[in-house]
């Protein structure tokens, strides 16, 4: 079994974080100055831990074994959240290398291989887990040319790449069969295992995303003179549906469904004007479609239900669904069983309620997730933190998990 | 009995509209250039009609009868709303001027005297009621220099003034003892007297308004990561209180009390975020200070209901409170009795539901209201209209009720 070097470790992803350093965390988005370093010094660490490195034309950072054995990939992101975290995908990374150097040490495990990436962009800068698309080969050289800075639409993703050398480098590409599969590890930004006493979540499923724009039109009146009896006020209208669905989801929903409103807006706005137009974002997340199904049947019946009743029309403007991507279901296995060995009784299945690279991988690869836990559930935020034994235990789970896996037929 | 001459009004009506004519109807912000224009137009048609006007140092356009009969104040408004109507004001005010003629040309009345007015600013593009709250002593110098322009913060009242030639004019005051009251004609600016078939509205008072600013805290957070149960969305409790409050309302208002939310916020707004602030205006109006109260005390009873039930914390942040202006009663049997004899049984009593100067007056001097429809409740739009019929009807009614209320002891 190998061991992974807990001080080793940590070293690297205190190291990493010097790149943008902001806080306690880090500001580090794909293709800064900062990123672009990072991205060297991870090159040069997968090197030293016996790697074969490149960074592609996207700026993955892609570390491939020389070995000739039964091969995984594992891999999450280096690029952050503005202000965001010092572990929201870089530890994933870190891992990967980690285990690299451990497999190599020990002599049970030492030829078996492990190629480690960094997928670019993962958290959307400049598109949508941009760098894992690109390998998997679902990111079109037009959808390169549109890609603008969310932060500044002045500026492409090609100058950017240009600037960091890139233009003329070839995007890696996903081999049929040089894996068995994919492992991510990465912190749960949820409060869950926290609130359970547990210290390792095993992903049964990334969630499904299903978002429903829904609109609501009156008539913009005088709110002095215009009686009750005779409005159509699109905000009253709003109110009553979201308040419908807030009543009737829990009787519908899984045990782990969430969702959320997190948009609302009434036109013109303003006090004594009878909202005229008025509209809403209904989210909801499961990793299972039947429940996913199950809830925008229901919404839409509301919104039917609230159209017919009147005064306002009520309708769905359009309706965007992500599906669950399930993990594999025998590398779950393998986690489960390395996590008992490190922690016994200490850990739990679970889906992720955000998405993950590993969402993208699935498409291509059985892949499969391991959470460590975050202190107080925080995640996008500078202040973002994992204890570092739950850290280095993560590791050691998480190394354990992939030699089962590689060894087994 | 004074006979209004209906053509002579009319054409009036038509011709003041020409100054800042847009579309079908009129924009004319006070001190603009055509309003300035349409004050020297006004003064000098008071001229003809045997008045003494002056334009006074706020923009008020009062013209003097020279005759020493018992006296009544008559006006409204010749500002408007920006691409407003072309009778929102103007018609209270050119009602005055025709009323002036039409009892100078009866022998019975020739000798009762009424003063008119146009008063400045009422639609509040530098202020709100500037013109009357000028005349009845509530605008002080120092509200004047901080006044500017709504639309463009870098214009001050003072240099609009100086720019119309009146920054060293005095502003005309109010006389104690010099009339008997003040009436004020309008159109309705919605749609009950259309929808019941009535011509004329004699108003009963006009309604208060009261406003509460609620505000709720959450704490914002990922909405893929954040299961429901530890979960404080500040949309949540926005929609579940703005919910109560509908529907508690209907039992506790009166006949013809309005309440409307017309802003709803919530922060940061995205679809993938739990919302963590919120805030809402409800804002409700009625002619009694009875039902006001008790639907404030309502209000911040599920306020404090909501605040205990958690998990977000719920508060006003401030309540607004104009209080209702009752008309006087025995000028209020004036119009009735008037009404009847050119509108039998087409008229009826009824509040205001939005403001007036005439609850500016209202303070000082005895005072009524008399209302026209509007063709299908429409007002604040250059689309706004009043059948000529019933502007002239309404005229002869109003011109009846100001003999009456000379000639009473």
């Amino acid at each position: 079994m190998p061991r992974i070097n807990g001080e080793r470790l940590l070293a690297d992803l205190r190291r990493i974080a010097d790149f943008g350093r902001y806080e306690t965390g880090v500001h580090r988005p794909h293709l800064s100055p900062q990123d672009v370093e990072s991205r060297h010094w991870l090159a040069q660490r997968m090197r030293e831990a016996g790697l074969d490195p490149v960074i592609d034309g996207i700026g993955n950072v892609i570390g491939r074994s020389p070995k000739s054995g039964p091969r995984l990939l594992m891999g999450s992101h280096t690029d952050t959240q503005p202000r965001g975290g010092w572990l929201d995908g870089v530890m994933g990374v870190i891992y990967g290398l980690e285990v690299v150097r451990a497999l190599a040490e020990d002599p049970e495990t030492k030829d078996l291989a492990v190629d480690v990436a960094s997928w670019a962009d993962e958290e959307g800068h400049w598109s949508s887990m941009t760098g894992s698309r690109s390998f998997t080969g679902r990111l079109s050289e037009a959808d390169i040319d549109a890609a603008r800075f969310r932060e500044d639409a002045s500026k492409t993703l090609r100058d950017a790449l240009a600037a960091a050398g890139l233009a003329n480098v070839p995007r890696a590409q996903l081999e049929d069969g040089r894996y068995r599969g994919y492992l991510e590890a990465h912190i749960e930004q949820g409060g869950l295992l926290e609130a359970t006493g547990k210290r390792i979540g095993v992903v049964t499923a990334i969630v499904g995303i299903f978002a429903m724009r829904i609109a609501f039109t009156g008539i913009q009146n005088h709110a002095g003179t215009t009686p009750m009896p005779i409005r159509k006020d699109a905000g009253v209208a709003m109110v009553r549906l979201a308040n419908a669905i807030h009543d009737a989801f829990p009787a519908l929903v899984g045990p782990r469904s969430v969702w959320t409103i997190g948009r609302m807006l009434i036109e013109p706005g303003a006090p004594a004007i009878i909202p005229g137009r008025a509209e809403m974002t209904l989210q909801f997340r499961d990793a299972d479609p039947a429940i996913l199904a199950r809830l925008e049947a229901a919404a839409t019946e509301l919104v039917a239900q609230a159209n017919a009743k009147g005064p306002c029309s009520v309708e769905v403007l359009g309706v965007s669904r992500t599906m669950p991507a399930p993990m594999d279901e025998r590398m779950q296995d393998a986690f489960d069983a390395a996590a008992e060995t490190h922690a016994p009784g200490a850990h739990m299945r679970m889906p992720s309620g955000a998405g993950h690279d590993a969402q993208i991988l699935a498409q291509r690869l059985p892949s499969a997730m391991m959470f460590v836990p975050s202190i107080g559930g925080i995640s996008h935020h500078f202040t973002e933190n994992t204890a570092d034994a739950d850290i280095v235990l993560g590791c050691q789970v998480f190394a354990d998990a992939a030699a089962r896996i590689l060894k087994s037929n």
